[in-house]
């Protein structure tokens, strides 16, 4: 990277609708005088992802010039998980600062932190040890209004910069699709447990043969008050830190009775 | 499913290598008698995909012969997740009483939970409230010996199909490619904490531009003994209970004295 300058946090800016979405422009507005940004983001969208990597064919980056002369920007043919490896090991030669993600175009809570390519992105970055925050608005549409959510983004940056963070810090952070005047606050949650019913819509091609599209229902099936979804029904913006360590300790402890020594 | 029988366990099989990898096969010969197996598997190598599941095109099945006439097989063109939602939704039309994914070619241990199409697999089942198992073998060669692996496979399909499972029972299994006389037993687990150090392979094609392929090497970071990364240099076969809940608890109880609504 060739613009960073040394007094300022370097900020690395990636997504997974791709690097022409209105979401990563509006985040990259929202927080560019914070720090040196560099944005490198998939060349088309990569929505539901999850934290796939590429390994079977090579990749490829070409700088872009979206964001304006003051940011550099790349796109590559990548995940965005590639996108946050190539960032650090090629772009940056070192960690930035914090990571972000987004600022996605739809919902990311509950158990979408498996599936989104936001969150894997963002993941990827606290596995290396960067700070790192997804973004994600609750509206899907193309000409969605970022106003708000690039305020919840600002501040949340700041607040990140600002604090000692633990050595894998990360945060799912989901914003409601309303006013910022109309937002309740800031609440810090659990992920949900919710489920997705699917319902594969089976359809015929000209010769016949079956194809499925998948479509599903969003289930919720966790009524207590201290989850995200709770948060984001009740105007909240919602806050999940997110663990790099996936042990169920639970269930550990009770095999550790059970199955030691077993074979 | 047209052979299910009423008085046998239903077994899902799926992996991430595709359907005419050997781990599925030697998987499939070490369970069969259990119950009435429905293997669903991509029709191509899905490794490295992650959580990812296809939204952006259809999907297709077909009926596959690999596994003998009292197997009933299908190949998807989805990923690992994919060929789960459509077992359960298109095929079996209800949920299995147990969703085995493997056996993985090269291990999944550690951090690799995280990138592995067959660990996703699994975990997708899990959400569906399907006790599971993701099994791999540390040899990535295609002529690896399976012998210990299936008799581990079979060993703790046996041991799951005979417990009360709690509602999201997933476990991640890695076997050492030694001789099964030499296993040191079973060990339950937590997850090591290691990383990728990745290193970009640069190259140029022949027309002078840059390509890049993603290389690593393998980094554990942690130096207990209670991970999953000793008990398989101390040639256990590790168990490692996974839980679909991300939440990191102990940041947010941090956060929520410091963040709580201030917006």
């Amino acid at each position: 990277m060739s613009i960073a300058k040394a007094d300022k946090p370097i900020i690395l800016v990636t997504n997974d609708d791709g690097v022409t979405a209105p979401g990563i422009r509006n985040l990259v507005e929202s927080i560019k005088d914070l720090g040196t940004v560099l944005v490198v983001s998939p060349d088309k969208p990569q929505s539901g992802m999850g934290h796939a990597i590429t390994i079977g064919q090579p990749l490829r980056m070409q700088r872009v010039h979206n964001f304006g002369d003051d940011v550099e920007a790349w796109q590559t043919t990548g995940t965005p998980v590639d996108c946050v490896k190539l960032a650090v090991d090629k772009l940056l030669h070192r960690k930035p600062d914090i990571c972000i993600s987004g600022i996605n175009h739809g919902p990311n809570h509950s158990i979408n932190v498996i599936y989104s390519g936001t969150m894997s992105a963002a993941m990827e970055a606290a596995i290396e040890g960067i700070p790192s925050v997804g973004f994600s608005l609750l509206d899907h549409g193309i000409d969605a209004d970022f106003s708000a959510a690039q305020k919840v983004a600002r501040k949340i940056v700041q607040l990140v910069l600002g604090m000692e963070t633990e050595k894998h810090f990360l945060l799912n952070v989901n914003i409601p699709a309303i006013p910022h005047e109309m937002l309740a606050g800031m609440k810090v949650c659990r992920q949900a447990y919710a489920k997705y019913d699917e319902n594969f819509d089976e359809r015929k091609d000209p010769r016949g043969s079956s194809y499925y599209w998948l479509t599903g229902e969003f289930i919720n099936m966790d009524e207590k008050t201290d989850t995200d979804v709770w948060a984001l029904e009740n105007n909240y913006v919602s806050v999940v830190p997110v663990s790099i360590d996936f042990t169920n300790y639970k269930l550990k402890n009770q095999l550790d009775e059970q199955w030691q020594e077993t074979l």
